[in-house]
């Protein structure tokens, strides 16, 4: 691999703050791969909130330079028998538990490429010591994280995965005619609802007639490029900064104003035909 | 401009840690500014709390080396047709929403220059994308930073501007005779109120005489250099680290004692001639 | 100092994100010692707990590279007399107050040397401006990790000092025959209590014979090696990741089953000798 610049290797876990756990991966990593830049996505999922660190991981990553890699520890299996996989995909890299975390990256970013590397931890390239069961973060993710930013080729990190079952309930959304199927992804912490519809699905049924939204019961109708567009307290929907379709609040909670909660079924229908 | 060192870019916030937002933002700059060093100065300011992020940012800010560019994104009319803003002193650049983010700073620091690049999202040379409407973080200040820390000229990325308005209620504090009148600033956590009033001007004014600080009703004569100096629950007025005449209990809150807000008079009166 | 690799300095601070005291001391560091990278360890540390911050320190410094330089300021005594000290072991350095923080560090490793840096802050070579009484972080711990990170010997920042008091309740550990005797050393956010108890006594203390856990009225005789191979709500004790003594609810609080609290003792026993 080339090294044209310096290795950017990113940590997201549900550690939270006050403990020494993201202090000691770090060490690891500057340790093990001398000149890395290590930077912080975020420390503060909610604990074992695997579908949390998904969507936030997937909203970042691919704003990244190319071979950065990824370590995300939201991993509520710790010192069972679940692996530890390295995937890739539009050059970016991933250091995750097998869990489902990469399954909101993977709704638009397909993985090219999946190693096990679950015993890298029992003597391989990136053995650091023999790995403590409870701290696995520590032991394998950051060796693993640090032999891939000095350059080992994940060929010699494990064995090569042919597929990776997928766990994220009811995605991806689905077009069927003039309507679209999808669910609510991840509520954020001004309670927007964030859905699997892709704001392209969107555009393109927009061709059809007005679109309306069905979430929890309610019918939305108003559509908003901004928050400044409509007034406080309005129920509006819009396509978001990710490019996914978002229900909203100006200055409020949709999450709360809906009583919507993750998973639910988000509905997108053309009422009319505008050529009539 | 000479390179003389690699370029810091720092990042203030109220975004929170638990969403992706602040990773989608130092993606991008890693992203358009290879070899930039991205600081993280807080990401924990109350939502749309302005003054609070200037008041960090004042603190801070002039510490780092010059050229430093600091990115400050607490940024109420996202969306709406509030300006962005670069802005110049004392080898210190910023890029922040034109809503009055740097007045705090301004009051010691003249800025020597602004630049409007609020457009510089629709195709300018630091143009990433089209900007999401909610999102201008990561799609016009980021990308504006990036194209700083790799030394285009700020004149490149928009037009100057001739002077941006005052938004800081009642700043700066003013010396009338004997007398200073100033404002709380901020109210840190510790319950300690920040006044307008700069220890120069105070140190001047106790040629004079001795000093009181009128606050809240109350009266205070007790001057320290440290909290070490008086006993718990003592109400003292000391000027502080940042050079702002600071009111504080010890090891309790002044904010909580005076039941004082942000904006109160601060009003510090030379008391008697030492000469006579 | 050979300087073959980028100098790392660490920060650990109870200052919290809100206010702008982490952000002076970074840029107060990146200014006197361009080139180094600062890491975040953490800036949640509950107000003024010592033993916490030396915790989290323990589990994280010696994780890092040679000659990094760990600055932790969890500081009640600022302003008054403690002394400000520059310590060393197993080729990591520290920046503390003398307060006991580095008490768990030493617990395992042992300091080879101990310089009062407290005057650095009138004019020695790491002066940077008079120091305010009330931010010695930003006046004195940073400029004299700086200076360390630009090859300063510490030698030229003060005095030598022959020992430096112990202050840990306690601590360490000890084996008195067939019984260890510790005390909990860190509740954290799990409710897990670590204890002084090193893994490696447990491990000799176990070729007598069983072992049981006594803390807190209580006895406990399920060892596991990982929290999945016990059933939910079971106390058990491990050997943590940091070679401690721990004892767990799974997927539960033992602080708040046990009503334990830090400085509690605890007792480790062998029960019956193996060969008989």
């Amino acid at each position: 691999m080339a090294r044209t610049r310096r290795s950017l290797v990113t940590l997201l876990t549900d550690f939270g703050a006050e403990d020494g756990y993201v202090g000691a991966m770090k060490g690891v990593i500057y340790s093990q791969a001398p000149g890395v830049t290590v930077v912080d996505l975020s420390h503060d999922i909610p604990p074992f909130d695997v579908q949390a660190a998904g969507y936030v991981l997937a909203g970042a990553a691919y704003e990244f330079p190319p071979d950065t890699i990824h370590v995300a520890v939201v991993d509520p299996g710790v010192g069972s028998r679940r692996r530890i996989v390295v995937a890739e995909s539009d050059r970016q890299r991933f250091v995750v538990p097998d869990n489902g975390l990469l399954d909101i990256c993977r709704l638009r970013h397909p993985m090219q490429r999946w190693i096990d590397v679950t015993s890298s931890g029992e003597g391989s390239v990136a053995a650091h010591r023999p790995a403590a069961p409870t701290f696995h973060g520590r032991d394998i993710f950051a060796p693993v994280a640090a032999a891939l930013a000095r350059g080992v080729s994940p060929h010699r990190l494990g064995r090569r995965l042919m597929s990776v079952p997928w766990r994220l309930p009811g995605a991806p959304a689905r077009r069927r005619g003039r309507r679209l199927e999808g669910r609510v992804l991840h509520i954020d912490r001004f309670g927007t609802l964030i859905t699997t519809v892709e704001s392209a699905m969107v555009r393109q049924l927009a061709r059809i007639g007005d679109l309306h939204v069905r979430v929890a019961g309610r019918i939305i109708t108003t559509w908003v490029r901004s928050y400044a567009e409509a007034a406080r307290g309005v129920l509006v929907v819009l396509l978001g900064s990710q490019d996914w379709l978002e229900i909203s609040v100006v200055e409020g909670s949709a999450a709360r104003r809906l009583r919507a909660q993750r998973g639910d079924t988000v509905i997108i229908e053309a009422r009319a035909c505008r050529r009539t």
